[in-house]
């Protein structure tokens, strides 16, 4: 993927241990980081050709594209960083929408005096999130802001992918009687930021689901289950993204909780922090909604996947009481899960 | 484009006239933004769609994709806002691939306690810029970051642009004898923000040349003069420009002076400042490499467009040393062009 070591700073940390405004110029200190921090990582031929946009090939006539950005803090947690979390989380929203990931821009937004050395580590990461969902980081961009009028590094994304199936994956599309699949555990993405910056100490340390779900997505596309919607469980966790489509697919959702998968320290944090699980943002899960015929071949799919082994099917959608999730308890109690209206957990995507 | 009053803020200033960290929470304060904000502003129908990516029809094989990040202080100047610049931006990358404009995605970072009326005319300059430039905002993302960890308001967009032409635009493709166009005067941008700014006051408001250049440049495509390559003249001005193309295409270029122009107020505050105006940033201004025999017919294709009443041919490009970018003064002394090294203008776009 790369020349040279992959764990030096390519920029000499005698020269320049940390950002200058002159880094983000568009003079030689551009060009210096340009050429030997992001050239030298994302190596491709469409971002080679230092061109301010890049030419591509589009192998289909359909295209997603998608945006986040990402001002995660702290920018270093367990099971990985902003980096990581700029690139799978722009990979998954392509993903939802049923496509291939090709081509990801990513934009660059750093406070002067952010460290040379942490840079390049996100840049690593980057380059290797990228490989493993298979994305080119094709064009990008670098702006310096004063000290005190950033937070380190503030990072954007934006992918293309490419739609090669005619299923028209959203909310709209749900049925009654269509079975809810939920691919994994959920809760550690938000508590390991959680944890890192509140400086608590557990049993064991909570490692952020942040994975890429293009591979498990296109492979249950791929099976003819008829996925009639898909959604990533990020901002709102699980119950804000079924409130979602609850509302858009003007349908009645009811889940069962004890059929969400939870571990025991995502559990107990969450019991100690007064948060609900349900609302804490995921990197690496999502729900499919699939024909009740098919639930049973669709969860096999996604449990033969390495992210999908703790899939479970968590519920069922109703015609009844349109716009409406209804979470069953464990003793057979019904509540409404509604949208959050203040701030759970800032700034942990 | 939009329905109801286009100047009245949609989210009532009485309720919310500043942004909260809920706002960027994922939930109900975050739906009320992106429904009554962004939604209403940029009313297309792959947004409407409220996924979080678009699906998008792809009339072409070949796709130009790039993207930007605009942190301008101060976010209001004469021309534009970093709206508008946040819109023409990235579309002039794409005009300068050769593309035509089609989706633009935007990704907002807002730093709490951000005017809602001030976000407000902002989304209502990127509507308006995009409408004007003829492309669709089509996707986003909102973040919010803590008081003191942002500037008020980043804003990234990234853009997808239809490659129709065969013809391969890049620095490499420039040859000995080509003719250098300059579609207009040079060094407005930089110096409308830097007076803003420092509150410099002159005889007359030095405007921004901020605009969209995808028009000027389709229509030249279209007229057959065979172009070798487009650049845009952003960070780092003129010279840096010329200088990038010079390494790239491994070709001199020179340039006389007498014949950029520049109006006088831009000359005079340059005098004063101590600035050179072959370094300062353009929003609205290109330079194009044509084969001699074309030159007269593309300075006319030129000159009949708005944005390019003050084009002129700006010098020649040699085989002689290869790389450097020289500067014939109004007196006959020549002098070589390098990049700048250090900051001149921080953050202008």
């Amino acid at each position: 993927m790369k020349t040279g070591n992959e764990f030096a700073c390519p920029i000499p940390i005698s020269q320049y241990s940390q950002i200058l405004m002159a880094h983000g110029g568009g003079g030689k200190l551009t060009h210096q980081l340009i050429e030997n921090m992001f050239i030298a990582a994302f190596d491709n031929p469409p971002l080679k050709a230092r061109h301010d946009g890049a030419a591509l090939d589009m192998p289909s006539s359909k295209l997603a594209f998608t945006t986040d950005s990402y001002v995660v803090q702290p920018l270093f947690f367990p099971g990985g960083d902003i980096g990581t979390l700029a690139v799978n989380g722009t990979v998954n929203d392509l993903a939802m929408c049923g496509a291939r990931p090709l081509y990801l821009s990513a934009g660059f937004i750093i406070e002067e005096g952010f460290s040379m050395d942490m840079l390049w580590r996100v840049v690593q990461s980057m380059a290797q999130a990228a490989d493993e969902a298979g994305i080119q980081i094709v064009t990008g961009d670098t702006k310096v802001v004063e000290r005190g009028k950033g937070d380190g590094l503030f990072i954007n994304t934006a992918g293309i992918g490419a739609l090669e199936t005619g299923q028209a994956l959203s909310a709209e599309s749900i049925k009654a009687g269509d079975a809810v699949l939920l691919s994994g555990d959920i809760g550690r993405h938000g508590i390991s930021i959680m944890a890192v910056r509140e400086g608590l100490a557990f049993e064991s340390t909570i490692t952020s689901d942040c994975a890429p779900l293009s591979d498990i997505v296109l492979s249950l596309l791929g099976s003819g289950v008829g996925v009639h919607c898909l959604r990533d469980l990020t901002r709102g966790g699980l119950a804000t993204a079924l409130v979602e489509i609850a509302e858009a697919g003007e349908k009645h959702i009811e889940i069962e909780e004890a059929r969400i998968p939870v571990t025991g320290e995502v559990q107990g944090a969450c019991e100690i922090l007064g948060f609900d699980p349900l609302y804490i943002a995921n990197e690496g899960r999502f729900v499919g909604f699939v024909p009740a015929s098919k639930a049973e071949n669709a969860l096999e799919q996604m449990q033969a996947h390495p992210l999908g082994k703790q899939a479970s099917i968590i519920g069922t959608v109703k015609d009844d009481h349109a716009g409406l999730v209804t979470v069953r308890s464990r003793i057979g109690a019904c509540r409404v899960a509604d949208r959050i209206s203040g701030e759970q957990l800032p700034r942990i995507c």
